[in-house]
């Protein structure tokens, strides 16, 4: 089993010092549900505590009716669980196939097997270079682009921005994946892909949220929150520049530092 | 259109002080996006921006390959959006229906369309009555089993515990409804529904963690965040007490305060 933690190597900012330091990310990885040998879901999710996950999602999504329905949550390897029914109890696996939903917080894709979780999602273009100060001056902005998360607490958002830190647009959801996608429609009617190099999100940078801005066509994405290790590797891989904890005078860069000035 | 900010009378704890309040809460409503007349998914979001959201969302998720593809996104009326594609293009709104999936801060639920989007959730039973300090207590608790997120930065926890505020156990995970699947499925072998009243989660307290936790039978939902309209209203019907804002020396009550010892 996985860890639930992994340290990758980032460059630090922190009051204008760059340092290269090995950081410690959440791990994000795929676990596929199955009944009857049927894939019916497939979560990201933290390795740890794995049967106990399937086992709680199958009773808090009303696939199964109480723990005394399962016989036992079998582990099949490489991220794959199946919940054996014990004998006599109605499950069609098909009901839940064929209904998921996707919620708030949440991008549905178009997979249910693990072995298709990344969409098609484009190779980032080369450039463009951004200056540290620059990224310095973001979460200011999109403060400024939150009047509904001043109002309730409650609500995330997704700012785009070109080279010199100007913001082309900004919107508000109370799901991180909303803001996202309806920032990308937005800027879809102007061109395709976007034009802005550089989404900003309130939160978190996972998996999914790289997924959507590559698609989009981004270049660099940044988090006020943290970095997922599973977001790192899809953006180094489809040669995305990630950045997290993007606050007052200080930034870590999880891949793609070649974008980013000043960093000695 | 609803407004993406709505009011809801709340009691606020600050001090020791309690004041009943307008509280402002972030609108959460379930949208069905539509294909070829076909439900292909429901997302939980807060209105406003719903084309650009329907666009987006076709477009991130690599249902439409180019904007060009997409003809328009009409507004049906009750939540529910069609796409519609120009003609010749080739869509298959089935391949994205049955191929759903769920993402680390998501919980799937058995249902592609907008009516069917709340499972069998049990009534909640009365009591306990919690004192208002013994709610104060509970974010230090919390913090303290969070040995993932002091290192990352990046994970979401859910713990349970008694009417005296004794922690009966905690999960992380970087989904917040992981977290809480993990919680209920520890809970779950040892009695079921769960024995502890109260579940406290890392961040907000939406439509869906409410749904986990009354199927689970919690009967108090609490947050270091804000809880989201739907949130409130759900937990309202089935007779469960939420608190926002748990924070040290304060927190609000959007329902069921019954069970919140002085209030006043």
């Amino acid at each position: 089993m996985s860890d639930p933690v992994a340290t990758r190597r980032v460059y630090r900012r922190r009051g204008g010092r760059v340092d290269q330091i090995e950081d410690a990310v959440v791990v994000e990885e795929p676990v596929e549900i199955r009944i009857g040998g049927v894939p019916i879901a497939v979560i990201m999710r933290t390795p740890g505590d794995d049967l106990d996950l399937v086992l709680g999602f199958a009773l808090t999504e009303g696939i199964a009716l109480d723990p005394a329905e399962v016989a036992e949550v079998l582990d099949l390897g490489e991220g794959r669980f199946e919940v054996r029914f014990v004998e006599g109890t109605e499950v069609d696996p098909e009901q839940f196939r064929r209904n998921l939903y996707a919620t708030s917080s949440c991008g549905v894709c178009g997979k249910a097997s693990i072995d298709a979780v990344r969409i098609a999602a484009r190779t980032a273009e080369p450039g463009p270079l951004i200056a540290a100060d620059v990224i310095d001056s973001l979460p200011e902005q999109l403060a400024t682009a939150q009047p509904s998360f001043d109002l309730t607490g409650g609500m995330h958002a997704a700012a785009a921005f070109d080279a010199s830190g100007a913001m082309n647009a900004a919107r508000e959801d109370v799901g991180r994946h909303n803001a996202v996608d309806k920032l990308v429609g937005t800027l879809a009617h102007r061109s395709w892909p976007v034009a802005s190099p550089l989404l900003l999100v309130s939160g978190r940078v996972s998996f999914e949220i790289v997924q959507k801005a590559a698609v989009a066509g981004f270049r660099i994405v940044a988090g006020i929150s943290a970095v997922s290790s599973l977001g790192a590797e899809l953006a180094a891989e489809l040669g995305l520049t990630t950045l997290g904890f993007v606050r007052s005078g200080g930034f870590n860069v999880y891949s793609g530092e070649e974008r980013i000035g000043n960093l000695g």
